[in-house]
C-alpha cells in the first residue's frame, strides 16, 4: 500500500544533453523509476546542455535514491543536486512570533513598552478577569506534548516531537485564527508535567495535550481539568472521538440504522478508544463491545487500570468475553484505532447487512479499506488516499475557537458531541453517500460551524466566562 | 516631572454646536486643561452639530478626567465617550503566531504536518542537533518572568506581567527578527522557576530572563547558564550594564578622560548595580565604589549575601566606608540604578572636573537631569524625554540575534564588552557631544552591529556551536 506520497516529494535538478526530447526522456524515466512527476522546470538552456528540475512524489528515501539512480543511467543526463521538498519546508522551523501592534516611533513605544504598559499591568492587577481582554490570553492555546508518543514513531523526545507541535500551531492559526505556541516538556514523569503545565497558565487561554502515552495522557488531563480554570484537551483522544462520532452520525444516515440500536465493536482500548466509547454513550449508543489485544473486555474480569474498569463497566452489558474477531460477528460497526492488518476479509464479511468499518490505524489501516468495501456498505480511514478520511482538523481548531471566544473554563461531553454534530451536519442530504460521510477538511464552513456549535454549548453548560468581544470592544476609561 | 505622555494618551469624542471657530475653542480648552492635542478629526457634521475626535497626551488619568470636564464645561459641548489609546493598543494582546509555510492544500500539510513531517522528527531523534535547523528552535527565546520585580511596580505576579513580557516579544521581532514567546511562570519559588525553564529549553535557542526580584534572579541566572547549552540572559542586569558602558565609553570620549583613571561611585547595588560594575571592571575600571541604602560598600564589614560580598571584594580598594554622598566628592562618575531624587544640586557640585551623571531610576532619576547639568559635563538618564536616553532596547535585540546566528551556548563577558563597545561606536566623532553620546534607538544600523560583534566574539570565546546557515541552507537528502 506504499504509494508515492507528497510527504515523500523530492526536487532532482538534472544536467541533460539539449535535444528535443530531452524533457520527456526524463519524465519517462522517472515514470518507469515508479515516481510520481509533480513539476517539470528547465532552469537554464546552453547550446548542448539543459538545466532541467524534476520534481516527484517518491514512497520513501531508498526510492527516491532508485529514481536519482535511473536518471544517472541516462546517456549523457548527471543528476547535480537532490533536494527534499518535506526537509526544506521545515528549515528554520514553521512558526513566527510577529507584533500586531505599530512599533514606528516613541509614540509606539511608550504605549506598547514602557511607560504606558504599566497601566495596562495595574488594570490586570487590580481584576486578574482582564488579562483576557488585555493580553494574548485571549486567543492563546498551549500545545503540550512530553515526546512520549509521537505519530506512530513512539518514545522520540521533546526536541523530535517539536516539528509536530508546530505543525498543530501553524493548523490552529491557519484554520481558526488561534495562537497556538510549542509546549515541548523535557520531562515524562506526570506530577512534574501537570505542575509545569499549570505554572505556564497565565499566557494561555486553553491547554491541548497532544502524542502524550497512555495512561500517563489520562492523569494529566483529569488533573488539569480540575485544576486550571482554562479548558484542557488531549486532541488524540477526544479530537479523535469528535470526529469519529461525526463520521458515524453520518454513515448511519447512509445505511439507514439507529445509533441506539446498532452493535458496535471497538478495537484498541488506548487513549483514543475510550475516548471514542465515551461520546458513542453519550450520544446514544448502547450496544458496544471493546476489545484489546487480548480480547473483549468484560465484567467477568478484573482490570489494574481504571480506564479497563470503566469500560468493563460501562460496555458489554451481555459480558462478552470472546475474541475481537468473534465479537465482530453481527457487528454493525467497527471501529479499529488499534494495529494494522488485524482483520482479513473473512471478518469483515462475518459483520450484519450494511456494515460500517472505520479502520483508523496509521499509516496502515487494521483491514485494507479495497478488501473491506467488498462486505461493508460504508468504509473510512485516517488516510488522506482513499474516500471518508477521519481527521482530526476537523475538530480541533473549530473547537479552541469556539472555547477561547467564550472564554470557557471546562468541556463538557455536550460540548464535544455538539462539535461532533456540527461536523457531520457539513454533509448535507443531497451530498451524502456512502464515499462521503465527512467534510473535506478544506471545507470553509466547517471552523466556524464547530466554533459556534462549541460557543453555545459553553454557554449551556455554564463553562463560558467571557462576555461576547464583540459586543465590548473599548474597556471604559475607569476613572473619567 | 509630570509631563503629559504618549503612553497616557486618550481620544475624546465630543459633540460640538457647529461654528467656524468650534475646533480651536475645542483645542484652546484642552490646551488651558494642560494637556498637548496630537489629532483633531472631525468625523461628522450635520448642520447644528460636528462630532470631534479630539486626541491628547495627558499625565495621569485624574488628568484625562479633568480635560473631559473642561470640554464639557464648553457651551453646548459634549463629551460622548473617552477611550484610552493604550489600552485600545493592548486589547487582545499584541502578538501573534504565524505559519511560515502555505498550508493551502492537501500536499502543503502532508510536507508541514503528517505523514511527512515523521521523517523530519526521525531525522532529529537520530541527531538532537538537527533541531537547531529543522524547528524554530534556530530563532526563539523564551521571555521568562515571574513577575515579582515588574517595572517600577513590584511583585504584581505573572498575570499582569504579561503585557511587558508581550511587548518586549513585540520589540525582539521588531528590532531583531527574533521570534520571542512570553512566560510567566506562576511561581516565586527559585528551584522551581529554574526547573521548569529547563523543561522548556527543548523549543528555545535563548533564555531573556525579565523583571525577577533580586536576590532570587542572580540565582536563577547563574543556575540556568551552568545546566543549560543555551545562552541565559538577564536583562535586567547585563542589558542595562551594556548600555551603560556603551554610553559611558563615549562620554570619556568627550570629557576626555580613561576609564581606568576615572573614579566612578555606582549607586545601587541590586541587579543592575553589580552588573554593571562587572562590565565596568571587564572593560578596566580601577576605581569604583558601590553604595547600598546604607552607604559604600567595603571590605571592613561583612555581607550576608554574595553579590554585596563580591562588591566589597572587587570594588573600593582604599577601603571608604563613608555615605553616597560623601563618596561623591572628587568623583567622575555617578551611576545610579537605585531610588528617585536621592541626590540634590550641591552633590553633583562636589564631584571633580567635567563629571558625567548618569541618573537611570525610572521613571524620577536620583537627580533632576536639568540640575546635574548645571553642575556635570554629560548627564544622562533613562528617559525619552532629555537627551541621552539609556535604553535596553539598544542591546537586548542585537545581543540575541548575534547568539542566535551563531547558536550560542552561552554569554561571556566578552561578549557583553563587543555588544557596548558596538553601540558606542554608532556614534561617530562628528555626532559626538554632551547631548549625544548614545545612538536613538531607532539608528537602523545598530541591531545588525550589535549582532555581528556578539556572534564573533562568540566564535572568539568558542561558545558558538552552529554553522553559519547562509553556507548550508539546504540538508542533503541523507540516503541519496
Amino acid at each position: 500500500m506504499a504509494n508515492p506520497s507528497p510527504g515523500n516529494s523530492i526536487t532532482l535538478r538534472v544536467e541533460a544533453p539539449s535535444s528535443f526530447s530531452a524533457t520527456s526522456e526524463l519524465a519517462a524515466a522517472v515514470g518507469a523509476a515508479g515516481a510520481a512527476i509533480t513539476a517539470l522546470d528547465v532552469t537554464e538552456s546552453h547550446h548542448e546542455t539543459l538545466v532541467v528540475d524534476v520534481t516527484c512524489n517518491t514512497t520513501d528515501d531508498a526510492h527516491a535514491g532508485r529514481v536519482k539512480d535511473a536518471l544517472n543511467a541516462l546517456e549523457g543526463v548527471t543528476v547535480q543536486h537532490v533536494s527534499d521538498r518535506t526537509f526544506l519546508m521545515h528549515l528554520g522551523g514553521k512558526l513566527e512570533v510577529v507584533p500586531k501592534v505599530p512599533l514606528r516611533n516613541r509614540d509606539d513605544l511608550s504605549r506598547a513598552y514602557t511607560p504606558g504598559v504599566a497601566r495596562v499591568c495595574l488594570a490586570i492587577a487590580e481584576d486578574p478577569a482582564a488579562a483576557r481582554n488585555l493580553t494574548v490570553k485571549r486567543n492563546t492555546v498551549a500545545v503540550v506534548t512530553d515526546g512520549s508518543a509521537v505519530l506512530g514513531l513512539g518514545n522520540i523526545g521533546p526536541a523530535a516531537a517539536l516539528p509536530v507541535m508546530e505543525g498543530k500551531a501553524a493548523l490552529f492559526k491557519q484554520f481558526a485564527n488561534v495562537d497556538a505556541w510549542p509546549v515541548c516538556l523535557d520531562t515524562q514523569d506526570t506530577e512534574e508535567i501537570i505542575r509545569t503545565v499549570k505554572l505556564l497558565a497565565p499566557v494561555f487561554g486553553g491547554v491541548n495535550l497532544e502524542d502524550i502515552a497512555a495512561p500517563r495522557c489520562f492523569e494529566i488531563e483529569a488533573r488539569l481539568r480540575e485544576e486550571l480554570d482554562i479548558p484542557v484537551f488531549h486532541d488524540d483522544q477526544h479530537g479523535t472521538a469528535i470526529v469519529t462520532l461525526a463520521a458515524l452520525v453520518n454513515a448511519l444516515r447512509v445505511v439507514g440504522k439507529d445509533i441506539a440500536d446498532v452493535k458496535i465493536v471497538v478495537s484498541g482500548v488506548g487513549a483514543a478508544g475510550s475516548a471514542i466509547i465515551q461520546l458513542l454513550k453519550a450520544q446514544g449508543a448502547r450496544h458496544i463491545v471493546a476489545a484489546g489485544r487480548s480480547g473483549a473486555i468484560h465484567n467477568g474480569e478484573s482490570y489494574n487500570d481504571p480506564h479497563r474498569t470503566w469500560i468493563a463497566e460501562n460496555t458489554n452489558q451481555e459480558g462478552f468475553s470472546g475474541s475481537l474477531h468473534d465479537a465482530l460477528v453481527g457487528a454493525d460497526v467497527f471501529i479499529g484505532v488499534s494495529a494494522p492488518n488485524i482483520l482479513g476479509e473473512e471478518h469483515v464479511a462475518s459483520m450484519a447487512k450494511d456494515a460500517i468499518v472505520f479502520a483508523m490505524a496509521n499509516p496502515t489501516p487494521e483491514v485494507d479499506p479495497a478488501i473491506a468495501s467488498r462486505h461493508a456498505a460504508v468504509v473510512a480511514t485516517g488516510r488522506s488516499d482513499f474516500p471518508n478520511q477521519i481527521n482530526n482538523v476537523l475538530a480541533f481548531p473549530g473547537l479552541f475557537r469556539g472555547l477561547l471566544d467564550v472564554g470557557a473554563s471546562d468541556i463538557t461531553p455536550e460540548m464535544l458531541v455538539a462539535a461532533a454534530e456540527a461536523i457531520a451536519k457539513r454533509v448535507n442530504d443531497n451530498e451524502l453517500n456512502a464515499s462521503y460521510i465527512i467534510p473535506s477538511i478544506f471545507d470553509p464552513h466547517v471552523t466556524a460551524d464547530v466554533a459556534a456549535a462549541v460557543a453555545a454549548a459553553a454557554h449551556a453548560s455554564n463553562v463560558a466566562t467571557a462576555a461576547d468581544p464583540a459586543k465590548d470592544p473599548e474597556p471604559a476609561l475607569a476613572s473619567v
